[in-house]
């Protein structure tokens, strides 16, 4: 059994993705923010970095967080969506971390200088916006001759569409990228997808 | 042989760190970024993000980009500083990822305010130095209880050991972390981290 420690947020949402591909029981519970509950001394025994998601996995009585390193836990244990390959599963990591450092940073400034800070600043703003959409390129490039990021559907794929989706969400205008859109709209069609996206939205989390 | 294509930057620092641990032969080309050499054609078709560090495996014509991505491929091509146990490694895995979405990103933006942007903004300058302080709090609290980060000595040393230099650099006060400053020492005094650090500074690079 995995307990997920959650947000309704894209970093979040990545992992309810993963567990609902691979098929790993699991329990979500939500953390509110408003709260200070990822301050709580209980979580940060779990995240010293007070931040969601983090896991701990049941079954070994293990602690792991960085959404980046719970999906490759999570797809060495089901031993799917990460190739067998040393190359190919190469091919993954450098999309996992073009994620991790980039596409994951840039969304969590773009929230920062458009929806919380106390001045708007129209250096940064418009900053972290054209690296959005400098990466948006870079993918949407790679997505001209693959169906997926590293060619086999993986969890680069998962790391990534939340971020995708919460880029339009801000109001990029990801439509201008023809290929990202189509990968988008392939994975909008796996059940898996869509019921990963919402369950972090009902009220209360059901798994 | 593997090609490093880097700049004397942090980022690629990490990479000479590891090559010179595993022992792998390789050979640096170094890009001048103020003659836009990472936007050339030829570099694009290795890393599409225009971005170093990134190397050419030789041996199997393998392209990898982003440092985290190459700092687990070297590791398990050399089987070497990550270890085979999956809880361990998960372990490497999220200080791994916390220097890549955390770390680094921090580092970039403390320099983009600090020394590149056209004006300088206060509250951008603070937010991320502010960032930085919190990051080394939480490894300098992991530090209290363990050697390295992850336990053993392993590539998520090797990944944040260079930021926090960098941050050094910057005008931080990483001695008021007297784990962090502990664990720089240890780091240090290996030779292969030495040369690791130092190399890319040197004209020519020579390996
Ligand atoms: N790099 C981390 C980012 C996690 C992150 O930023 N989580 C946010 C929600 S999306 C959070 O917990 N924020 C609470 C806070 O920073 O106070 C990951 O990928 O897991
Ligand atoms: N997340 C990337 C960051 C790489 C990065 O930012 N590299 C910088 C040098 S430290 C670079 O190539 N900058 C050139 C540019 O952005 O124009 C990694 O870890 O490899």
């Amino acid at each position: 059994m995995i307990e997920l420690y959650a947000a309704p947020t894209p970093n979040s949402v990545k992992i309810c993705i993963m567990l609902e591909e691979v098929q790993l029981p699991y329990k979500i519970f939500k953390l509110d923010f408003t709260k200070g509950e990822h301050y709580q001394p209980e979580f940060l025994k779990i995240n010293p970095n007070a931040k969601v998601p983090a896991i701990v996995d049941r079954d070994n009585l293990l602690n792991v967080f960085e959404s980046g390193a719970i999906l490759l836990y999570l797809a060495e244990k089901s031993g799917k969506l990460l190739p067998k390959n040393s190359e190919s599963r190469a091919e993954v990591y450098q999309w996992l971390f073009l994620e991790a450092s980039g596409f994951g940073p840039t969304a969590a400034q773009i929230f920062h200088f458009g929806q919380l800070a106390p001045e708007k600043i129209p250096y940064a703003i418009e900053r972290y916006q054209q690296e959005a959409l400098r990466l948006l390129a870079v993918i949407d490039q790679q997505l001209t001759h693959r169906d997926y990021l590293a060619g086999e559907y993986s969890i680069a794929d998962i790391a990534t569409f939340p971020i995708v989706q919460g880029f339009a969400y801000a109001g990029l205008p990801i439509g201008d990228f023809a290929n990202v859109g189509r990968w988008c709209a392939q994975l909008q069609q796996r059940s898996t997808v869509g019921r990963g996206s919402y369950i972090l939205f009902q009220e209360p989390a059901v798994v």
